[in-house]
């Protein structure tokens, strides 16, 4: 079963297209959490229970996890919410020669391994293609990203007219032989996504930047799905909604509101 | 000290401009090392030994040393090597939104910290600026990469004639306000390397590719210097010119062979 396969269960099943960020920032996790052994995974633990009837998908961002305890944390946290039945995208935005992508690509192998990654472009197919190559896994390449330097590079215009992010699509399309391949596409770009909905129409897109970066929903849901297929990422905004003792049980609310704004769009 | 000056130093006490990656492949490590209670850092502080009086730096590239373990490995291989004087530049090719990339930026903290770090410049400036931002640590950007996938992006024409590889190194020099920028350039990509020295005089490059994927090392060191400071590297083709029993004798006699065919071209 292809990663969008399982995907496309999951949101029947959730009734949801939400997506959510798991980011442990440790300087607003709960104090009261941070004298546990892996703390990142405790809160994580705590924000995956309350909140895994409303998601879609769970995305941790590597870039929380780059220490010793943070990947044994991330371990524990994949491991859980698949438990869960909620597949896992590994925010990493890797690409390396040869060599070193095949390395990057274990983090997709073995039994507690992520679902799906996300692939930064710049350095070309073969950068990717150790990850494109795993059938069952799902690979989403960053295209227009939400942040405000998103447009330093992807926006500018080639010679034959397009923009470095349409090529990129392209690109993408091209690379998809094994049906594992999406787009990141952010929510503060809503023209791009629109554009971009219409010349790649079987990619799904994973679209974060609803929350905190203030990206329009409504695009993001019209858009962000191809056939039913694709994800809207919260992170912020749903797991520190409450920074308090009761973090989790705000996650879960907040996730619940979400989930709902998310399907009056679909 | 700037990250530079400190290269700068090192350059002239090992008369070296030789980056030594290190990258423990473990189907590559030799057998005896598997059973070490971290065998990347067993392999890496013997390759250390053998090489440090040939090296300007060393290059460990993330992607070997992403699990629990192989952090600690990293930690310890860091610590060591700037113990025996030589900067240690991490191949992480990071970049991510702003809060993201802050987390990242982290790699570059504290006293085991790397000197410098590799950056993927595609989401644009904010997603650099953490690094951007520490004054004595160095950033090089990704500009044109020695791999074959390189040129599907970063040889694009823009509209404005230049190649998206060009307005990157543009980009980087824009952002070098604290004199900490470099650009990795790959030596396969010999005709570049020569046009962005001219294009950005200033900018140090690192310059991968000499190795096993057989770039042209007289313009890797004609061109990858800037006033003198610049660094070439090798991983496989020293830290596995033998996987035998000698490696690390036959590492050290690589490394100093190489640094002397730098040398002749300086």
């Amino acid at each position: 079963m292809t990663f969008f396969e399982r995907l496309r269960e999951r949101i029947q099943v959730a009734n949801s297209v939400l997506c959510v960020g798991l980011d442990p920032d440790m300087s607003r996790v709960p104090e009261q959490l941070h004298e546990k052994e892996l703390p990142q995974w405790a809160f994580n633990r705590r924000i995956i229970d309350a909140t895994h009837e409303h998601a879609a998908a769970y995305k941790p961002n590597a870039a929380f996890y780059e220490d010793s305890e943070g990947w044994r944390a991330l371990t524990e946290t994949i491991a859980y919410a698949r438990g869960k039945g909620v597949p896992v995208i590994l925010d990493a935005k890797r690409a390396d020669i040869g060599n070193t992508a095949r390395q990057y690509a274990k983090l997709l192998e073995g039994d507690h391994a992520a679902d799906a990654i996300t692939v930064n472009p710049y350095m070309g197919r073969d950068s990717v293609e150790p990850f494109l190559a795993r059938e069952d896994r799902g690979v989403f390449v960053l295209c227009r990203t939400s942040n405000p330097g998103g447009a330093d590079l992807q926006d500018l215009e080639l010679a034959s007219g397009d923009a470095v992010y349409e090529r990129v699509a392209a690109l993408a399309d091209l690379w998809n032989a094994n049906a594992n391949v999406g787009l990141v596409v952010g929510a503060t770009a809503s023209e791009e996504l629109e554009s971009l909905r219409e010349q790649v129409p079987d990619l799904p897109f994973l679209v974060p930047g609803v929350g905190s970066q203030g990206g329009d929903i409504e695009s993001a849901v019209e858009f962000g799905l191809s056939d039913g297929v694709g994800l809207v990422n919260s992170s912020r905004g749903i797991i520190f909604a409450d920074e308090g003792e009761q973090f989790d049980k705000t996650a879960g609310e907040a996730a619940k509101r979400l989930k709902r704004r998310l399907n009056r769009n679909r």
